[in-house]
């Protein structure tokens, strides 16, 4: 049988304390008892099941610190289990038992062989296994491996907590590339869970290179053409009950090769957090789950980043932000492509983290006719940023070949617009536009 | 008690026979009797408030042709009382009887008095009544009145068939101007039914004014400004029935000063309807419709103005049209103002006997859980196209001071996004789809 070891990244005074409260769970976790509690039964079977994949491969000895390696996504699923059980611990602790694990899959990203880790993701990867293989120090290669790990992690973690089955679709690009779309709809929990992988290359004009970078630079090309290739893991969750939020995510990487052979690179994405009724605790435990898996980069990251989301995530017609943001950054080619790569390496990693843990948080909470309806006009407000702001969207419609029903699939299975909607004084939904209205710190 | 009169404008071959069809039901108005079919008891009782009212106008002279004159909605309630009674009654009938009443309420428009022309409205004008009385003549004030007027007949039309109220909402425009928004939501035949009225000037830039105009005339300006008018009436209904289609019309004119005093001025507009499901029968009624008005003007109108509507109303990234069309126009400014007015109001005269035979003849139809689906989706596609591509949502959304509720109450009240939807083959819904991705003549 498996053993967790939660390996401590932040020495903070609060880790002893923390250790107390995990200790009887990871007991529990290891005893591999089963519970009749709807929240936890999911968590245990999933951990199970990972706990023998993974066992096997540690007697194959690529785990290394002497224990367990688990995937983020297992990992997660275990912060889960404790969010179930100690339904009053507090956001602090799981954010803290989430990021505890990224060290082991980050070393494993690095030393891993590329058809063992193919095995894990919910499809082969985009680009053919033996050229990944090939190519293996390449940053496309790494990149793509990375976003193909995000996903299945990401996609059975959200399994595990509904209970249902994404369906996987490869699809490919005539003028190169493809993807594959992760989506689970009208599930238990989750009305519309997508989770998409792209990896797409070609030749862009020089005009159209320069509009894909913010900061618009000029790039020559052999003969005006540029070989470019651009690839990205995002995902859009819309759960069922209003009490658990929406979150998108999205992590990305371009690189374009000059006419002298050189190549320009950059990353960008963002995780951010959409809830339709607002709670302190779950926005502290967001936000300081990412500014944690910042902080270890750069410590501008995350106020940077931060506002960045603000201000990318407003309906500007409504004069309100999506959601309680997050982070969001683009164009970021420094310090060096190893260190930008990391950071996005941990942001990625933390995706689980961030979400799932709120999710057992409010999975049996009761909810109203009203705050189902409530949700149901956020998600219309929803699809007016989707449709009318987002750049991605608009660059994916307006892109000839682009598989719109992955670009669309970030739309709820259903949204509202009631004619002239203004919560009364003094109730939760005012208080939720309140924040919308203006943008809180909340680490 | 009122007497109905059915004033024949296009004499066919047809008229006749026609004439003795309506004439038991002209019978069955006149005599007032009520009925307890739920498709009659609306227009009937509708009708008799109506007639009281004009009855009073009557004696005061102030109609002619020595029959009373009704308005268009009344007319069209007759119309709709038809439809109910003779559920196989065709639809060339049903276009017949919309038809017949406009040259009376034309004259109307031309003779009658501002002030109790307005006591029709469904508030007073966005303008003082005293200008407009003042400038009577001038184009921004006949429009005015054609605007409310066409608002009006609409909405009590739809009442009518509902039973619901419009709710409605005065609004003003910081810059200059305002409006009147109409809405009734979530009634017992439309889901969200929206009637807007806006009157908006101020001044506008050179480069703006260019852009306003779809031909995109270079317009000079006192110290680059110029004053401008901008004036229409635009309407989305939705139904709650998957049987009885969306409609939406919208008319509009134009008036920009140059620096010379000269006035540039077009029209725009248009009618189109989307259904969930195909019925050639309605198709043809609304298209014949639309047709019969635009050839007492041009017999180039229609044909131009269909295919115009197809290519506006298309969602290029499902590569699908939103619906089956009907007429669309923009930067009209020939042969004269008179005669351009003239087609305008024709069209905003059709508004009524376009839909709402179409309405009545649906309007007890059953439908299934799979058919609501259905709809649903379809309106997720109607909300895409309205955030997406409709110039004239993204020109409020974008302009500083817009009245953001009246602008996307186009939206329906609850869409649907369903991943990967394709209806199989050889059923109603794909039959649907056939169509939108293969505009059709429907006349």
């Amino acid at each position: 049988m498996a053993t967790i070891v939660f390996c401590s990244v932040n020495k903070t005074t609060q880790t002893t304390a923390r250790r107390c409260l995990l200790a009887p769970l990871k007991r529990l976790v290891r005893a591999g008892e089963s519970h009749s509690s709807p929240a936890l039964l999911p968590g245990t079977r999933w951990l199970r099941f990972m706990s023998h994949g993974t066992a096997g491969r540690t007697a194959a000895g690529r785990t290394r610190r002497g224990a367990l390696a688990l995937t983020g996504a297992a990992a997660v699923t275990a912060a889960a289990v404790v969010a179930g059980v100690l339904a009053n611990a507090n956001h602090f602790q799981r954010a803290e038992m989430a990021t505890k694990v990224s060290p082991a899959a980050e070393e494993r990203e690095q030393e891993g062989d590329i058809l063992e880790r193919c095995r894990e993701f919910m499809s082969p990867p985009v680009s053919d296994v033996a050229v990944l293989q090939e190519r293996k120090g390449e940053m496309c290669t790494r990149m793509e491996m990375l976003i193909m790990q995000t996903q299945a992690e990401f996609c059975k973690a959200l399994q595990e907590v509904d209970g249902g089955t994404f369906k996987v679709d490869r699809w490919q690009r005539k003028e190169g590339g493809g993807g594959i779309s992760c989506v689970m709809q009208d599930g238990k929990v989750f009305e519309k869970a997508g989770v998409n992988v792209s990896v797409v290359f070609g030749h862009l004009t020089e005009e159209a290179a320069k509009q894909m970078r913010s900061r618009g630079k000029v790039l020559k090309g052999k003969d005006g053409k540029l070989p470019f290739c651009a690839m990205g893991v995002s995902s859009v969750i819309h759960p069922k009950n209003p009490h658990i939020p929406t979150v998108h995510f999205n992590y990305r990487y371009f690189e374009i090769e000059e006419e002298d052979g050189s190549k320009q690179w950059w990353f960008g994405g963002g995780t951010d957090l959409t809830p339709i009724y607002m709670n302190e605790e779950d926005a502290f435990h967001f936000h300081n789950t990412l500014k944690e898996a910042c902080d270890k980069h750069h410590s501008q990251y995350y106020p940077d980043f931060k506002k960045w989301c603000d201000r990318y995530f407003y309906i500007k017609h409504r004069g309100e932000t999506r959601g309680i943001g997050g982070i969001f950054f683009d164009d970021l080619d420094s310090p060096s492509q190893e260190e930008a790569f990391s950071f996005v390496k941990s942001c990625a990693r933390t995706v689980v983290p961030c979400y799932l843990p709120i999710v057992y948080q409010h999975l049996n909470d009761s909810f109203t006719d009203e705050e189902k309806d409530w949700q149901q006009v956020r998600r219309g407000r929803y699809v007016e940023f989707n449709l009318v702001y987002d750049r991605g969207v608009k660059f994916g419609l307006a892109t000839p070949g682009s598989r719109i029903e992955s670009i669309l699939m970030s739309l709820p299975l259903t949204a509202r617009w009631e004619y002239m909607h203004e919560p009364a004084k003094g109730t939760r939904e005012a208080g939720m536009l309140e924040v919308l209205r203006n943008p809180k710190e909340w680490v």
